[in-house]
């Protein structure tokens, strides 16, 4: 069946975001180790990530939440207020980031949207996504947005049920196997991943696990107008 | 034309909400005062929550960051990171709290849900609303839900266009003037208020600014059957 509708995700396939945790989590570090030499900060910080996963969801909100409990934590209380506020300034901050779109990324969905539906498909706050899609420019390409709490089976059929989307007709594209890959395999439609040079460890896959077929990977979204060109004529 | 679509707000119009913010809050004024005995906390993280709004969004979460950043600046940053934390726990808490339903809500909507389409339309954090609603036991009873991030004529707008709503068909149920029954009455749809023991003041409209028609109140949401029935008769 020919390709109607072309999803795509957001963060760390249209625009860079992963990339903004990492330099704010280097700061995080630095600033844990002037009063914890030998603290390991990083792994408290995934850690706690996931422990308030189920009560904070994701997003930049959530993430600067934990970083300030793991830094009380560390350091047993006895980090100075004025420290916890500049890790309230580095949330602020990646909140006001300018949305930094990833090469080839207007061209592409301007060239797509002559042929497909786009749908921008993202998970994490609300707030912030919609704040990052206006500052993108993007808006106008596609012909809808839906932001989920998560990425799932139950959150794509949703998706397809409310806007009368046929599995076969529809091809997913992001970075993320976990996300973006393999839900959207299960409900029998097709996906693209597209990697990005750092990967949550949250959302890592291990290939051996992956379904043979059904998908693509690709190593720039330049590469996409191209396979689905292909993929609509086999 | 006959109702064919009942849209309910979420926060004290279904579930208890203010109510918890403000238990929070006092505690919060009397954490301060143990450091600042004359400081004006209530207003102080009021300003700070309207001056966050645009980088933060609604919601528990940005509550918690806007009182974490309050307590330092008001204690010129002599707050012990013990005190933080006990508001970061705060935060958690309310997140964690068990949606607690307003009187007479349950039978209200098992008994339109017979007659009328129903939608949760809620603005907030996407996280914690859908939370609030999984734990409401409410879900079924809704035939969508629709979390936005700002209510406003453009949201109701989107809704009414992805739905396939004619305005005419429409009523909103809400308790707030500002979010519930001023941009519904805009677009030609209906609209019920049903207030709330608290209002945050971010909501509040004066009363002489209201539309002379196109809206009722009521007192109860239990009231809300008898007038759903004479609107249809009339």
């Amino acid at each position: 069946m020919p390709i109607r509708v072309v999803g795509f995700d957001g963060d760390d396939t249209l625009w860079h975001s992963e990339s903004h945790f990492e330099v704010t989590q280097t700061a995080f570090r630095d600033l844990i180790r002037r009063h914890v030499p030998d603290a390991d900060a990083d792994t408290r910080l995934a850690e706690m990530e996931m422990k308030n996963l189920s009560v904070y969801g994701y997003g930049v909100k959530s993430f600067t939440l934990s970083m300030l409990e793991t830094a009380i934590e560390l350091t047993e209380g006895r980090i100075p207020a004025s420290d916890l506020e500049v890790i309230l300034n580095w949330g602020k901050k990646m909140l006001l980031e300018p949305t930094e779109l990833l090469d080839g990324v207007e061209s592409t969905l301007r060239e797509l949207s002559q042929s497909y539906d786009l749908l921008l498909i993202t998970k994490g706050d609300l707030f912030d996504q919609e704040s990052k899609l206006a500052r993108s420019g993007l808006g106008d390409l596609f012909l809808g947005v839906e932001i989920v709490s998560e990425k799932n089976v139950d959150s794509y059929r949703g998706i397809f049920t409310r806007r009368g989307i046929d599995a076969e007709q529809f091809v997913m594209v992001g970075n993320s196997l976990r996300s973006d890959v393999l839900p959207v395999l299960e409900l029998g439609a097709r996906a693209v991943h597209i990697p990005y040079h750092v990967t949550w460890h949250h959302e890592h896959v291990p290939e051996e696990s992956m379904p043979a077929s059904g998908w693509h990977r690709l190593s720039s979204i330049s590469e996409l107008e191209p396979l689905l060109s292909r993929l609509d004529e086999s």
